[in-house]
């Protein structure tokens, strides 16, 4: 079993990610912690704590950073995850759990340093408190086997962006911290708006999901509702992409993704700001810029239909589930 | 005949460029601008002059910016158009033709003021002097029939930069000047990297210029010798992409060639400075920096052997050309 710290704006999608990390077998969730950025801090770490209620997972939830590394207010999406957070499903007004006395960034550190070696951040936020965590305890890099990032846009199949033509949201809210998470020497897989936008789970999907899929099924389908009406608006996609959940999908099963080596850097400001540019290995030029920097892993392909069925298999036990798309 | 004004930094395909335009029946050539870029002012202004002698063409040759609209130094390119900007071939001592009096971008616009609404400018330098008659006369916006630019790379199969993971020479060499005039209001065409790469002249190619291509097909295969040797080098390319002749190629039969509309912007400064991003006409966020531009043509895909033909059989009249890869 990996052992798995969550660092989550829970978030419609974070929500579908927590509850497929929590019940897959591969994966130990030691910790959640929470970040600015799908909604407020006081509302995301709410969320975190009602799901943990909700899902019944031992795991501590941790309050982080409620601003940018540049202590800039973030940029809730209310018109993408509901007023709450969750998709204006009903959110009990007591909960029980509460949150751990830390502070996100050192709850962070102090899991790695007990566990050296063992643990895989999945971070599907912005990366504030990660790159806080850096900056107080710069060691931890070297402490950790991995970190997997669900955001940026790479520009694979044109300019994919979900906030401007070239940014993806997640980066967008924090780039300086995105910048100081790439560019860390620790190894860092980026799943990105290239991969994630490929991966529609379609009406009928989530329908088979509330069907077949248990209780967990049916929370899960009331919770993308206005998700998918927004995709629908927005996009005229009859189905929500799979954005966080992939980065969970990396976790259990990165067989199923392909990988591009080479140092990641994040545009800070101006017309750009937000964009995650790698410079592949073989470029025929040479960039400052880049080239001082670790080379990270990034998603530039996925397996549509083996990470659709991952994940509903994860909730309809009954056999596999047929290839979708 | 649609009437043309040539702005260039004379440069291995520039050279190619302006002798399939000279020789095309469609294109009146009226004047020719030069431009820093490839080499310094100089010696580009010496290289249109010998190419004016060398092809025989009566439109005059005007010097125009040897800096950027910011008043920097250019970033000459030796390592790629030799350091004659000329592949280093032979260039005589003395040349013939003299340079108009007028400055670059006062000739541009005395060219536009006397036809008004017949000049297509081709542009396959920096864009300093058109956005340099445009800051002087404004009124030239209207009074175009068109601009197409070689330059930019809209990231259309992943980062295809060719400075910098995401920035093309020619618009990184004034990103300040391209931004002036891909948001002035007159009707612009981009032919980027995305195609221009899709387009290439291999060995067997340019060898067949040479051997059926008379007098010109010979000079050309001279000229493109160090090119060559360049794309080798650093791509591994048996050949050379076919970057300023597809601007003349839209000019000539635009038909060849897929069009994405949408407003146009370009980074200035920082890590992606010189990249060029269009808002594609159906984005499903607002973006205030896009949202109150024109809507321009950007080339997303090219009939490769199609303008590979139109090329080749420009010099070699003798019956269609064999269709090339």
């Amino acid at each position: 079993m990996r052992k798995v710290i969550f660092d989550t704006d829970p978030g419609v999608d974070d929500a579908m990610a927590l509850r497929f990390l929590t019940r897959r077998p591969e994966l130990d969730l030691l910790g959640v912690t929470t970040v600015h950025g799908n909604a407020d801090i006081d509302t995301v770490t709410r969320n975190a704590l009602f799901l943990k209620d909700r899902f019944g997972f031992p795991a501590p939830v941790s309050q982080g950073s409620g601003v940018t590394l540049l202590n800039r207010q973030g940029s809730p999406a209310g018109h993408v995850h509901g007023s709450n957070g969750l998709g204006d499903i009903d959110i009990p007004d007591t909960i029980r759990s509460t949150v751990d006395l830390r502070r996100g960034h050192r709850f962070i550190i102090d899991l790695i340093r007990a566990n050296p070696h063992e643990i895989t951040i999945i971070a599907v936020g912005p990366l504030t408190n990660l790159a806080r965590a850096l900056d107080k305890d710069r060691e931890i890099a070297r402490l950790v086997q991995g970190v997997v990032v669900m955001g940026g846009a790479f520009g694979m199949h044109g300019h994919t962006g979900n906030v401007s033509p070239v940014a993806e949201a997640n980066i967008s809210n924090d780039p300086e911290a995105a910048d100081v998470v790439f560019t860390a020497p620790w190894p860092v897989t980026i799943i990105g708006l290239d991969v994630t936008q490929q991966v529609v789970m379609d009406a009928a999907y989530l329908e088979r999901l509330r069907r077949d899929g248990g209780e967990d099924g049916q929370f899960l389908w009331d919770l993308s509702r206005g998700y998918q009406a927004f995709h629908q608006r927005t996009r005229r996609l009859d189905g929500i992409f799979t954005h966080d959940s992939l980065a969970v999908a990396y976790a259990v099963a990165p067989e199923l993704f392909t990988i591009r080596r080479g140092p990641v850097r994040v545009v800070c400001g101006g017309l750009a700001s937000g964009q995650t540019i790698q410079k592949p290995k073989q470029s025929p030029f040479p960039v400052g810029a880049w080239d001082a920097h670790p080379e990270q892993s990034v998603a530039v392909d996925v397996d549509v239909a083996g990470v659709l069925a991952l994940y509903a298999g994860t909730f309809i036990p009954a056999g596999p589930v047929q290839a979708h798309r």
